[in-house]
């Protein structure tokens, strides 16, 4: 399971505060949480904080002066991305490009240069897909323009877009559905990636709807998440389902305190 | 989901004891236990305590003088079943019989005369399968002769056989899949349940390995399970499960306290 920690991003009170200030000291602390928690990346959010790329890298270069984990550089601008990718001190994840094409060809060659892992939010000109069917299809045509550049499957990290479940009911099971069949694209197959906390939007039982909906979706394959890796409760359930799917071998200790 | 309460076993030291004094109280207080935590059935398994036919008719009507919840007979000699079945106020599930001609032969006609529901526990001459081709096969068989006799598929539980995770990991997937296809058999489809605590069997972690894989079962297809109802964590972890698949309707409330 490749864990993504979500939580240096300004829609966190606290990491919008310390951006505002340039105080380093919230994003450094929840580096090495996040970090000591097991997080395999660590997403880097600046959202609608700001739109200059340097806010962007002074975040990545606060956040690697206090761990070495990779970097999830958070951003639909490829100028952002672009100056981003630059300060990133290990081979980082693109998050991300969605299949509109003008997206595929500004952040894809992006990513093959500096040789960058990326997430492919399954998303077109007309929104987000209604079903499985589209988000096979757009998922279909990210990854082939992918290869097309030399990105290899398994650097690619597909989104099936998580919905509210509060709201869309019926939409998580066209989620796990595509997931299941996104595992059929190639062999090795691409990553499939969520931003889990998505589906318990608005909830009032957040951490059990997040535990129970993981534990569905890697049970159809997916193997990556954006989340909260804080949630130990979240991290040993994801853990135990790749024990089911004979994904890590049991031994009595696998799982964390 | 359907809830088949797993307590009232000779397996557990108490109901050996009280049926080898003849003692009613524990099995009530289990009876209402489980039928209070929303057991929709109650197994009531004799074990190897006695080959007695009266012994587990009086297992039953102790249970059915404090509850009116339904009895799942548990139970391999086909003797037993046929004195068990009368003594049944409500529609009892038959658990089981297993694709071995024999059982069949004897068991699904008493399942078809008494118009009750029946457990196919997909088993054979060879023993349990080792993957999912089997599973189905057997399946098939026991379902097929079910219909033959006039047992719809929607009054037959087909169970994949859970093997311990410790010992025998790569079964889960199996188990997963044949799942999975034993959903496509019939619309209605058969239920599906499985006898849960084996897969954590001598596994340190019992509650949570229970409770994620019954999760990943109700992702593939799994609709009843005989359980520890009176696992809270459990049975809201299976509600949940079932709200991802759009099975219930979310409600903030959908979850007992």
């Amino acid at each position: 399971m490749i864990f993504i920690g979500e939580r240096i991003n300004t829609g966190f009170a606290d990491i919008k505060q310390a951006v505002l200030d340039k105080n380093p000291r919230p994003l450094q602390q929840w580096a090495r949480k996040q970090t000591d928690a097991g997080a395999n990346y660590l997403d880097v959010n600046l959202g609608a904080v700001s739109g200059k790329p340097e806010d962007m890298c002074w975040m990545i270069e606060t956040v690697q002066q206090a761990v070495e984990t990779p970097i999830c550089i958070d951003s639909n601008r490829p100028k952002i991305l672009a100056e981003a990718i630059k300060v990133c001190k290990n081979r980082p994840l693109i998050n991300s490009t969605t299949a509109v094409d003008e997206k595929l060809d500004q952040i894809l060659p992006l990513a093959a240069e500096h040789n960058a892992c990326v997430i492919g939010v399954v998303m077109d000109e007309t929104g987000a897909p209604k079903d499985a069917d589209k988000r096979l299809e757009n998922a279909g045509k990210i990854l082939a323009k992918a290869m097309e550049l030399g990105i290899p499957p398994e650097d690619v990290f597909l989104d099936p877009i998580v919905m509210p479940l509060k709201f869309m009911q019926e939409q998580a099971t066209h989620i796990l559905q595509a997931t299941s069949q996104f595992t059929l694209f190639s062999d090795p197959p691409p990553h499939i990636v969520c931003g889990l906390s998505n589906i318990s939007n608005g909830t009032v039982h957040k951490k059990l709807i997040n535990r129970i909906f993981l534990v569905m979706a890697i049970s159809n394959g997916m193997d990556a998440a954006i989340c909260d890796v804080m949630d130990t409760g979240l991290v040993n359930a994801a853990l135990t389902a790749e024990l089911v799917m004979n994904k890590a071998i049991y031994a009595d200790s696998y799982i964390k305190k």
